[in-house]
C-alpha cells in the first residue's frame, strides 16, 4: 500500500476548443488551456515546480514553443519540450508525473499543444510522413500515414472478412459524441451512408475514415498525494503508466492486424496498476482512433476483445456510453480532432472529467469502479503510451 | 541521509568522436556512444527500462530520430525525445534520472545526439536564430545566435573595462585541453594572436570566440543506487539538479553581463546537493562556453568569481587544471564541438572520466571532494540546467 506521499494525482484541467485557429498564435492558444488548469486547482503560477510541453511541431514559427508558451503564461520554473509522436502527450505526462515521484517537486504541469494549420497546405502530410520511416519508406515508397493505416485496414478486412461499412461503424460513435463536446473540432453527427460516400484518401480508408488536421492544447496540473488532498476533494491518481517502443519499419512489423507496441504497453500498465487484465475493472477508455481502423486494432491490442472481434464491439454499440466497455466518450482523435502534441493530455482530460463526473450532458459514463484506462500511440506504432487512473475510492 | 534505493548513480559511459561526421548516419552515430556506454555498465540492451533522447534536429532527415537511433541500437522500452535546445542533453539526463527516482525502472538510458552538418549550409544558422525570439527579434531584427551573445559581451567588455584580448583567452584554454581529448572536434592549441586575427562573425566576437557546428552522439547510463553499487565499483551519484526557464525576449532580459536562469538553477542545484555554496566543495566543472563571453558569465552565474571578475579567473589560469577551479577539461564547447542535443551528455560523460580517474593525460584533475558540477544553457539563457555530481565517498 503506498503512502500519499508515493502517489500523484490530477487537481487541475485545462482545454482549449480543437480546431482551425489561426485567431490565436501558439503562446495564446497554450494560455487557453493554462489558464482553467490553474484556476481548476485553485494555484498560481509560483506553485509549479516543473513544466513539460508535448509537441511535434516540425512546422512551428517558434521553434523553443516551451519556453515562449511558458513565458506568455507566466511559468519561470525548469522545464523542457518533449516528443514521442501522436504520444507526445503522454511523455509530457510521464516527465511530470516522474518529477513529482522523484521527489524533484510538488506539483508538475504536463502541456500538450499543437498548431497544424501553420503549415502551408501540403507540406504538413509530407512532414507526418517523414515520420513514419524516412531514410527506406518515406523517401523509396512515398508512404503517408494514411497509406500506412491503409496497409492495416486491408490485412484486417481481409483476415477477418469484414466491409468498409464496418470500419464506418467507429466514425458514426466518434461523430455522435463529438456532437456532445463543445471542444470538438466537428461537433455533428454523421451516418455509415455519409461516411461511405466520402472520397478515399488511400483505400480502403475514406475522408471519415480519417481524423482531421487541428489545432489546440489542453493542460493537466499534477501534484504529490498529500498536497493533492489538500488542494482537491477529487483527485484523480495516475495508478501506472507502461510504455514500449516499436519497430520504425513496417516490414519489420510481426503482423499487421495490431500494433505490438501497444500490446506491451498495455500489459505494463495494467501490471504496475496491480490489476490482472480488462475485465470489469475499468469505467471507460480513451484509445488512439487516428483512423477507424486504428480504435478497432486499439480495443484489441487493450484486451477489450479477442483478435478479429474488435468490430463486432462497434456494431454491438458496447463501446457506447452505455455498453460494456464506454470508449471515446469525448469524440476521439477523428470528431474531437488531433492536434498531435495535445492529444494524449486532451484524452486524459475527459478523463479526469468523466471521472469526476463532470462531462457534458449525454457523454457522461456511469463511474462504478472508479477507474479509466488511456491508450495513446505514436507513428503506427513506433510509440505506446498507456495510461490507467483511479478515484482512489 | 538517502538510502541506495534512494539515489541514482552513473554506470556506463559513451562517447561519439565529434567533428563533421558525414561518415554515418543519425543512427549510426548513436549507436558510437550507446554501444560502449552499454559495454561500460556490463549490461545489454534489455536491461533497460526507458530511454530518453535530446535532440533538438530541426535539420534532420529522420523526424522520429529516439525511434530509429532505439531501434539501431536494439532498444525497445519505453522512450521519448526531448529538446531544451542547447540543454537538451540535460533535460535528456533529467528524465533518465526521475524514471528511476519515481519507482518507474531500476536502469535508464539518457542519450544525446545532433547531426548539424546535414543541413544545407547556412540554413543551420537561420534555423538556431530562430530559436532566439521568432516573433519578434529573428522576424524583426534578423537576430542570431552570434548575435545575441555578441550584445553580451558588448556590454560586458564596456562594463568592467576589458579587452577583445581577454575574452580570447578562454579560446586558448579550451584549444590547449581540446588538443589533449582524442573525442574533440579540434584537436590543436591555439594563441591570443591567432584569435584576435581570425575574422569577425558578430563584433566583437570572433571566429575563435565562438563554438563550431558539430555532429556528435553521448550517452550515460543511470542505475538506482542499490543497482549501481552491484554493477560497478565506480559509481557517479548525481547529489542534485537545478533547473530554470527565463524570458525569450532579449529585451526583457534584467541585464547583459550575467544570465538570470543560469543563477537561479545553480542555487537550486546547490540547495538540492545540500551544499551552501561554491567554496572548496567541487574539484572541477563542466561550463557552457558556445562563445567565449558565455564561459565568462557562466563562471559568475555559477560562483567562481564576482560579477565583472571572471576574465582575471582565465588570465591568472586559476581555471586551469591545476587552479582554483578547473574548468571544461575536455575542451569545452569551443574545442570538443557542440553538436546540440549531445552537449549536457558530453559534459556528463567528461565528468564521469574525472571522477574516476580516467581522463587522458594531462588533463586528469586531482580529485580530493570527488564532486563536480555542470552548467548547461539552452538559447541565450531561455533554459539553465545545473547538475551535481559525487563519488559518493
Amino acid at each position: 500500500m503506498k503512502s500519499e506521499e508515493e502517489k500523484v494525482a490530477i487537481v487541475g484541467i485545462g482545454h482549449s476548443k480543437f480546431g482551425k485557429r489561426m485567431d490565436v498564435s501558439i503562446n495564446e492558444l497554450g494560455w487557453e488551456a493554462i489558464r482553467p488548469a490553474l484556476q481548476d486547482a485553485g494555484i498560481t503560477q509560483k506553485d509549479v515546480d516543473f513544466y513539460s510541453v508535448g509537441n511535434f511541431g516540425y512546422w512551428s514559427e517558434e521553434i523553443l514553443p516551451a519556453v515562449t508558451i511558458g513565458e506568455y503564461a507566466g511559468l519561470s520554473c525548469g522545464s523542457l519540450k518533449t516528443e514521442a509522436a501522436c504520444a507526445s502527450g503522454s511523455a509530457s505526462l510521464k516527465i511530470a508525473m516522474d518529477s513529482i515521484l522523484s521527489g524533484n517537486g510538488k506539483i508538475a504541469m504536463a502541456i500538450g499543444i499543437e498548431k497544424m494549420y501553420n503549415s502551408p497546405n501540403g507540406t504538413i502530410i509530407e512532414l507526418i510522413g517523414r515520420a513514419g520511416n524516412y531514410f527506406w519508406e518515406f523517401e523509396n515508397f512515398g508512404m503517408t500515414f494514411p497509406g500506412y493505416y491503409a496497409l492495416y485496414a486491408s490485412r484486417y478486412l481481409h483476415d477477418y472478412n469484414y466491409r468498409e461499412e464496418d470500419l464506418c461503424e467507429s466514425a458514426v460513435k466518434a461523430h455522435h459524441y463529438g456532437a456532445l463536446n463543445p471542444y470538438a473540432q466537428f461537433q455533428k453527427e454523421t451516418t455509415i451512408e455519409e461516411c461511405m460516400k466520402s472520397k478515399y484518401v488511400s483505400r480502403p480508408l475514406k475522408l471519415m475514415d480519417s481524423s482531421p488536421i487541428t489545432d489546440g492544447a489542453a493542460a493537466v496540473i499534477l501534484a504529490r498525494g498529500d498536497v493533492a488532498r489538500k488542494l482537491t476533494d477529487t483527485p484523480i491518481y495516475i495508478d501506472g503508466q507502461g510504455y514500449a517502443t516499436g519497430t520504425a519499419y513496417i516490414g519489420r512489423r510481426d503482423g499487421y492486424t495490431g500494433l505490438e507496441a501497444s500490446r506491451r504497453a498495455s500489459e505494463m500498465a495494467l501490471k504496475k496498476a496491480g490489476l490482472e487484465g480488462i475485465g470489469n475493472n475499468f469505467d471507460l477508455f480513451e484509445v488512439h482512433d487516428c483512423f477507424t481502423i486504428a480504435e478497432v486494432m486499439a480495443y484489441e491490442d487493450v484486451g477489450l476483445a479477442r483478435r478479429g472481434e474488435g468490430i463486432k464491439l462497434l456494431k454491438e454499440h458496447q463501446t457506447y456510453r452505455d455498453g460494456k466497455f464506454p470508449v471515446n466518450l469525448d469524440g476521439g482523435l477523428k470528431s474531437k480532432g488531433h492536434p498531435i502534441g495535445a492529444t494524449g493530455i486532451s484524452q486524459a482530460v475527459e478523463i479526469t472529467k468523466q471521472l469526476r463526473g463532470e462531462a457534458e450532458k449525454g457523454r457522461q459514463a456511469e463511474i462504478r469502479k472508479g477507474r479509466a484506462l488511456q491508450h495513446n500511440v505514436g507513428g503506427t506504432g513506433h510509440y505506446a503510451y498507456v495510461t490507467i487512473y483511479s478515484r482512489g475510492d
